[in-house]
Parts: C-alpha cells; sequence; structure tokens
C-alpha cells in the first residue's frame, strides 16, 4: 500500500489495532488460566468482555468509514502476546508469575492507550467525530484497565511475590 | 527458568528490556534516514544518544546485581520494530510517512515507559534503591521523548499530513 493521505494511515493503523484486538481475545483466557490471583483472574475476565466489545466498536469505525477491517496482522500485538506466552510456559512461585502476567498485560496496555491516541488524532485531524467518539470509549476503558492492573499489583501480587505480605507471612508460618 | 522469586522475575525483565534497547539502538537510525521533518530526524537522533545510555546504565544495573545481561530476546520489540519498518517500506506523502514514524516510536516509547515501570516497581519492592534510581532515570527519558513525539505530531506534522499545515499550502501553490 501507499500513504498518500493521512486517511490512507489512519485506516492501516486502525486495521492493525483491529488485527491486534481480535489477536487479545485469543490470548486473555490463557493469562487468565494462569492467574492465580482471584482479583487479578477477575479483572482479565472483565477485560476480556471489553476487549470483545473493543473489536465490535471498531466494527462500527470501518462501517462508519465505509473501509474493510481486514489485511492488516499486528506484528507488535503478535510480539507482545508471545512474550506474555513465555510467562505462561514457566514455574515457579504462583504470586511471581501473577506478577509477571501483569507487567506483560499493562505492556499490551500501554501498546494499545498509544495506539488509539494515534489513531484519534488522525480521526479528529480529519474532522470524523464519531469515529473519535468510538475510539476514545476504547481507549478511556484501556488506561483504565491499565490502573486496575497497577492497583491490583500494588495492592496484593507484588507484596505477596516479594514475601511480605501478611496472609503469605501466615502460610509459611 | 524458574520464577520462584520475585528477583528471578526483576533479572529476567531487566534482560527482557536489555534486549530491547539493543534493537532500537539498531532500529532507530533506519527510522532517522526515513523521517522527511528536520524536527522528527533530530528528536530521533537525540532518542538514539539517549537510547545508547540506557543500554549503559542497565549495565551498571546488572553490575550491582551481579547477573549477567544477555540471554533473553524481547519478542515484543521484536514485533514493535518490524511493525515500524513496514512505514519505511512504504511510499507516499511525507508528511503521513512521517505521521506513521511518530504512532510507531510512541508505541515503543510506551512500551518502554511500562517495562520499566515494572521493573522499578520489583526492585523497589527488594529495596535495591541504587537499582530504581537508574530505572528511574531512563523512564523519564522514555517519558520526555514520548512528550516531544507528540509535540513534533500536534505542532507540525499531523496538521501538514491532514494537508491544512501552512507550509504545505504553500509547497502547493
Amino acid at each position: 500500500m501507499s500513504f498518500d493521505s493521512l486517511q490512507d494511515l489512519l485506516i492501516h493503523q486502525l486495521q492493525d489495532i483491529y488485527s491486534a484486538e481480535q489477536m487479545l481475545v485469543k490470548a486473555l483466557p490463557k493469562l487468565q488460566e494462569k492467574a492465580s490471583s482471584e482479583d487479578l483472574a477477575t479483572a482479565i475476565s472483565e477485560h476480556l468482555e471489553e476487549t470483545q466489545n473493543h473489536v465490535a466498536r471498531l466494527d462500527q469505525v470501518f462501517e462508519l468509514l465505509g473501509e474493510r477491517s481486514g489485511g492488516v496482522k499486528c506484528k507488535a500485538m503478535e510480539g507482545l502476546i508471545a512474550e506474555a506466552e513465555e510467562i505462561l510456559d514457566e514455574d515457579g512461585n504462583d504470586a511471581v508469575i501473577d506478577a509477571g502476567i501483569i507487567a506483560a498485560a499493562q505492556r499490551v496496555e500501554h501498546y494499545e492507550i498509544s495506539a488509539y491516541g494515534s489513531a484519534k488524532a488522525f480521526a479528529a485531524l480529519l474532522k470524523l467525530s464519531g469515529v473519535v467518539k468510538l475510539l476514545n470509549e476504547t481507549q478511556e476503558e484501556e488506561t483504565a484497565a491499565d490502573k486496575k492492573l497497577s492497583l491490583i499489583a500494588t495492592t496484593e501480587v507484588n507484596a505477596r511475590a516479594a514475601g511480605t505480605h501478611p496472609s503469605m507471612a501466615a502460610k509459611t508460618v
């Protein structure tokens, strides 16, 4: 393809994100299954539902633009998921694995926050207000998901991974 | 490997980031070469110098920890760079290509901000204050680089890509 206009770039970026969200729908259940923390498993499960909705929202975006959603494979998300799956293949302390899952998931969220941010900026310049609104809704959910993961890490998982959490101390007595 | 302790996870994360920074040192010159905006090319060149320094800072971190830096290949950065290089292979409008380079570079920065954030949190829990300080210095530079890219996009490149920038209008008269 050729990037002759900002619209060309926007479509390519949206197709890339579409591919990324679809890969994530397949990957999140594996992360959820490996998570030991109930809060973490619940957060991943809730984000899976949101991610399915992100795909549906992108379908609406492509309909608004009269463009097809397919044709691009998001190599970055492929790499991010491959990195997350490395952790799933490992043995070790449950809380440490959970901390690793959170770190991988937050990288994914940051990728998406950045990707939606760029696409939103391009859509705004092209005065596609309906598209901006839809992309913004998803970006806000990605930001909230990232914050929720940080909260689970800082209030529960990380401290237990460091072996200093009271419930962990109680278990080892 | 086995993630038996938070220290194991921290080392693995640092080795992953080390691999990512090394890949980036090789990739940034290609992005710089393709950039048409002087401000963008300068920003990438400055960030290349910073990135070389990030590798050196990680060398210090590994020395502090008495651990080796190698052995992990960052699959996520491999994907992020592959995605960025897709843009380099395309033809089109210079400003649109620049907007695409910025979008790709910001995804990379967001990945690194997240990666350093997790590693910093783990190092803080392990009371490795010297390591935290070094990781924090780099994370602040990644954040600043991301903001600079946003500034170049919003004040110059994006508007020109949308064909509404005065200097573009002047060129096409």
